[in-house]
Parts: C-alpha cells; sequence; structure tokens
C-alpha cells in the first residue's frame, strides 16, 4: 500500500516542515531556547484553576454537563462574553456574531475551507504566521504577497495585491507574528477603505493585541469598520481571538467573529469537523475572562515587557551593526534581518550544534520563499539573564559568519 | 456582502441539517426524547475525574504542563494506551501507528482531508452514521451506497462497489449508528480479503464496540488484518475509536490508528487544523482508561443494556406488525422500518406537536436519499417507564397515520 499515492491533492500540497524536525531537540533541557512562541507556564493562573474546578465539582449537575455533548456554536456565556469584548451591542455584535474554536488555528482553518477555493488569490504579508500558511496551503491558494515595514502592512502593496484579484487578506495588525511590528493607525483607515473599495474579505488575527507592554494598540480593523459608515451587511472584516496567549494555550479555546451569514456556515463545518469544542475548557475559559484577566493581563504585560526590554538591550548592546531587528510594543517576538547571504537555517544548524541556542529560521514565514537571511526570536520564556547570555552568543555566532 | 457567494465549492457543498433546526425544541424538558444519540450524563465516573483534577492540582508541575501547548501527535501515555488496546507489539501496532483526536469526528475529518478528492468514489452502508456523511460531503465525493441487512453490510453489495471504483469504505461494523445491527464475523472476513483484493481502504469507526450487552462484538476488521497473512507494509485499515461514548464526550478525546505513513500525514493535517487537542483532557481521559474503564464499562453495559431490554420489549408491546426493527446487542440505537409512504419527517412533526417526542427521521442517514420511512430511536438517556410510555405513544401515531 502506497500511502503517498492514496493522498489527496489538498493532503499532497501540506508538507512537514524542516524547522518542526531541526527544532525537535528542543525537548532537551540544556538548551536555550528563543524558539517557542509559547506562553511562560510559570504565568499560568493556575490558583483561580484549582477554584474554579473545586467550585464545578460542588455543583453536580453543572459538573455533569461540563462532560456533555454541548452545541457547537459554543457556551452561551462565553459567547456573550465574546460578543461584548468586541464592541457588543453598541457595535451591532452580538452571541449571533460569534463561535467559538479550538483556537485561533481552528477558526483559521475553518475560513480556510469555507472560503478558499484551489487557485483562489490570497494576500498574506511578507512575513506571517506559519501557522496560517500550513491551513491556508491545504487549500492550494495563489499567494500575493504584500510588503511590510516597521509600520506593518504597505497600504500600496495591499492595493497591488487587491489589484491583482485579491479575495482574502489574513493579517496579523498587532505585535505580529513574527515581525513584532504593529500596524498604524492611520494604515488601518487605509487598508480598510482599500479592502472595500475592492471587496476583499479581511481575516483579522488578534492572538497577541491584549498583550502590549507601552500603550494599547490602535483600534482593530474589526472596530473600526463597526465604527464606520458601512452597514453591517457591508461588513467584510472576520476577527479571530483566542485565550492561548492571555490565559493557557491547552484550553484550546479561540473564537471567530463574523458576520452572521458567515458565522452560519462555520458552525456547519465545525460540526462536521469535530462537533464541539470540550464543554470544560470553555467554562474555565469564560471563568477565568470573566473574572481575573483584566489583572492577570496587567501581570502578563509587566512581566512579558521586562523581558522584551532585555532583549531589546542585550541587541543593542551584542549585535553588529549589520543586523536590523525589529522594536516591538508587545508580543512574543523580535525580528532580525541578517546580513545578506547569511542563512537563517544555517545559523540554526551551528547554533545548535556550537551553541545549544535555538530560534526559528524566517524563511518559512515567506509564502513568496523570501526571507532566507531573516530569523524570529521570542523572549516569552527566558529570565533577563539568559536573554542577555543568549543574544550575546548568537551575535558572536554571526560576527563569526 | 452576499456571503453565499463567497464560500469555497466544499463549503457549498454541506448543508445545515433541517432534522436539526427540528430538533432544536429539545430544550424543552418537557419533550420525551429518542432522539439523543449521547450517553447519559449520570453515569459520567465524576468521583475519579475530580481525584483526578485534585491529583494534578498538587503536582504543580505537571498541573502546569497540563494547560501548555503540546506535541500535535498526542500526550504519550494516552498514545501507549490506544496502541496496547489495539494488540500493541504483539500486532505490530506502536504509539508511532496512533494520532490522538477530538473524538473520532475530527478523526473523520482529518481522514476526508488526507484521502478524498472531489470525485472520488467512497462507499457507504445504506444507512450509516449522519455526521461521517457530513464531513465526508465537504470533499464533494461520489457516493457508492451499500446494502445492509440484519448482519451489517452485505458482501455481494460491497464488492459490486468495490467493482465500481470505491477508493474507501466507511463502516461502523459494531451497533451500528444508526443501524443498531452487527457485521457478522464470516462478513468481516469476506469484506477485508475483498478490501485486499480491490486494494480499497477501510475505515472502522469503533465507537460503539466496547457497549456490548450480551456478548463482545466478534474481533475487529483492524484487529483480524493485523492477524492476517498480510504484510505490515500492505495493511489497509484504519480504525477510529473515541472516549465519548465510554467515558465523557466533552472530553472530546478521540484517536486514530492507521499505518505510520499514513499517520505522519495526518499529524501535519491536524496541526495545521487546530495544533493538538487539549493537554489536561488527554491526561484526564489517559487517566480514566488506565485505572476505572473496565469496571466502570461493566457498569454502563449493564444500565444500557437495561435500556434496550425496556426498548425491545415496549416495541414488541405496542408496535403494529407493519412496523420492523433491528435488535441491537449494543450502542445506543434502534432502527425502525415504517409502512412504505409513512414519512419519517412527517411523522416527527407530528409526535413533536401532538406527544412532545422526539427522534431522528432515517432519510438524512442515507447518502442515496432513500429511507424516507424509517427512523432511529435512542434509547440511552430514559428510564424504562419512560420508554414503555413514549413507544406506546408512538406506535399509537404510527397506527393512527
Amino acid at each position: 500500500m502506497d500511502w503517498a499515492k492514496s493522498f489527496s491533492m489538498d493532503a499532497a500540497a501540506v508538507r512537514g516542515s524542516e524547522i518542526r524536525e531541526l527544532l525537535k531537540v528542543l525537548a532537551d533541557p540544556q538548551i536555550l531556547s528563543f524558539a517557542g512562541g509559547i506562553p511562560d507556564p510559570a504565568l499560568f493562573p493556575l490558583e483561580e484553576c484549582t477554584a474554579i474546578q473545586s467550585r464545578l465539582q460542588q455543583d453536580e449537575k453543572a459538573f455533569r454537563a461540563s462532560f456533555q455533548y454541548s452545541q457547537t456554536e459554543g457556551y452561551t456565556p462565553l459567547r456573550s462574553w465574546i460578543a461584548d469584548q468586541a464592541g457588543g451591542e453598541a457595535s451591532g455584535i452580538g452571541t449571533a456574531n460569534t463561535l467559538v474554536t479550538n483556537g485561533a488555528q481552528q477558526s483559521l482553518s475553518l475560513l480556510a475551507k469555507a472560503l478558499i477555493n484551489p487557485g483562489d488569490r490570497l494576500s498574506v504579508a511578507n512575513p506571517t504566521y506559519l501557522g496560517a500558511l500550513q491551513v491556508f496551503g491545504s487549500r492550494r491558494p495563489d499567494y500575493l504577497t504584500v510588503a511590510t515595514d516597521q509600520n506593518g502592512l504597505i497600504p500600496e502593496a495591499v492595493e497591488e495585491a487587491f489589484k491583482a484579484g485579491a479575495k482574502i487578506l489574513y493579517t496579523i495588525p498587532d505585535f505580529q507574528n513574527p515581525g513584532g511590528f504593529t500596524l498604524s493607525e492611520e494604515r488601518r483607515h487605509e487598508i480598510l477603505a482599500l479592502a472595500h473599495e475592492y471587496s476583499v474579505i479581511v481575516i483579522e488575527d488578534t492572538a497577541y493585541s491584549a498583550l502590549y507592554f507601552d500603550a494599547p494598540p490602535p483600534p482593530s480593523l474589526f472596530q473600526l469598520e463597526c465604527q464606520g459608515d458601512w452597514g453591517a451587511e457591508d461588513r467584510l472584516v472576520v476577527q479571530l481571538g483566542t485565550f492561548s496567549k492571555t490565559l493557557m494555550p491547552a484550553l484550546r479555546v479561540g473564537w471567530t467573529l463574523a458576520p452572521v451569514a458567515l458565522i452560519e456556515k462555520l458552525v456547519i463545518l465545525k460540526q462536521a469537523d469535530d462537533l464541539h469544542t470540550s464543554t470544560m475548557n470553555q467554562i474555565v475559559g469564560h471563568e477565568l475572562a470573566s473574572t481575573i484577566l483584566a489583572q492577570h493581563m496587567s501581570g502578563l504585560r509587566h512581566a512579558y515587557g521586562q523581558r522584551r526590554d532585555a532583549m531589546m538591550a542585550a541587541l543593542d548592546q551584542w549585535m553588529p551593526d549589520t543586523v536590523r531587528y525589529t522594536r516591538p510594543g508587545g508580543g512574543m517576538f523580535v525580528w532580525l534581518e541578517l546580513p545578506e547571504g547569511l542563512s537563517g537555517v544555517e545559523l540554526l544548524k551551528r547554533a545548535l550544534n556550537e551553541e545549544k541556542l535555538a530560534f526559528v529560521p524566517g524563511g518559512a514565514f515567506h509564502a513568496d520563499g523570501s526571507g532566507a537571511n531573516t530569523i524570529r526570536l521570542c523572549f516569552s520564556t527566558c529570565s533577563a539573564a539568559q536573554i542577555d547570555d543568549g543574544i550575546r552568543r548568537l551575535a558572536g555566532l554571526i560576527k563569526a559568519a
């Protein structure tokens, strides 16, 4: 049985990642990792989780229900919370505009299934989130990559992609993964106007938006559209959110905010995909979100902000002038452009071998195959001392190359 | 924005269910429901769950890890358990043959994505599980339906489908949903031989296999293939399992057992789909499975067996001779064939209106659009008294029609 011959065209289009193979060594605790893209488990709100679990255990009926099948759309109190934090009634947003998913990744995969035919044109930032390229890739689109700078997507490049027939723009406006940059408010207005001019669906991924260190990011594209002059029936911004970066990833709870006609289709697709998201995990997520989230986020901002500061200080101190990097106002990532000709993949191999140091080479974040001389550093799981030490050693490797 | 015009061909092929709309009234507690297809929450092992949660809470490192991102393949101890219960080393089955999913429904959706191109020929029983038809439908296959009788799939009809170019056979050999019938051991051997003769992939869904009331079902197709003369490289049976019917559905933990080459592709697709299944839920599922499952199943078999007995007794007592029904040896369902010309959908409308009684019309379980005069009754959530009362009233409606 030759399974490769049995794979569908969609499955054949999705390939394993060389990077993922390289990074399997991360299980080795001796390795200092800037690869991650994961939150620090030391910052998880465990006491509150324990309290929520205890309360549920004491309410037998609710406890039983938390393990039973539940509706595909999601746990109603959580859907209300999602609608409210997105503006609620004042913005014309209700529970009917929400769908709970197994994290923003499933939001993406349902949207990809709902909206993308093979050959459809899809505009994405260069660079952009690898997991989005993976799931979109399984729908076999044609990518139109959009250039970015320190202020995110460049509107002229966006318009070029829209003129070339883009059906969808996927974007992470705040503290982008992997770029670390944030789309300026002015550009948000421009891109929203362009999307309406060219009738392009905008998928806005807000995974990192609440994780700001200096000041909150500008209003989301979703918010700006709600506040704009377009009627509810003209809306074309779809927003994804998740508890993975604010609370805990393994809850696997995220959501999609969209016009009702799209949500209804996504619900049917989600039902076919996996019936519903774990009832218990939705309840825990909702309880945490509606009680401690604001206070918890203030702690996270402080902790991750200090790590961002440590990484910027170390980069400023140790990196040669030939390396350029972003200065993120939040999130988890700094993006480095190495001297032309220095390969991120080769640098990773040497960093693992010679320094037991890990990061993610940037090429895989580019839908057009460029970016060989870029790398992504994550500061979320390391102490200031580890960051200083690691960046010093990384800079040494770069200078030696 | 006309969203319907934006939907992909795959998404347009998946439609909402008329039945699902009708059954939204089930929220009304006054309705006596044989519709379900859900386990009885009164039988969930809550004490053991509480104990597992408490143990985890006391092991801070493990508790934190249970909320962190984890590997797509699944929690290793759970994968070992899955491999062992499928025969383990003696059958040539190891963790590399396993993938943990969000329930068997996600196993199906990943397999559909991995293996089905539009227009591929897919053989399914008539009737078969509605959720499978939904997820396969989103891949736009051509169905080759296979006739069934009290012993499940009819081998001659299977061979006809294989001759007509079937790429895949999907089957629930034990206590089938919705038919309630079990594939005889002789037929299992015949169908396995046919699959190898025609090189057809077999997807075997074992959701109900452990829920037997009289005697365990015959060995699974997966087991028979492992014990057969085929080499490991020739295996073409893929098996799905789940904790939804044995432990608790909202864990959303299921699995796929398959040759390594297929598992590797499924892992990549699952990573794109939703990264991984909730770590905590996998741990709870594994703890329950490796401690109390055997004893718990014996309790479930007793409780559901009594309800099956009550339903058979009520059907024998109240139903007119013009109604034919199956005698399930396990699972949750009895399948009724009404007199020709009596519509299951019309009967449901009247049952809801006149008797506040619910069940599922059988037409939707038929990929070929037949079965209008069939219905599915679920006995898993009702007491013997409710079953007797409900069947008496249902019989009254049928006689009056």
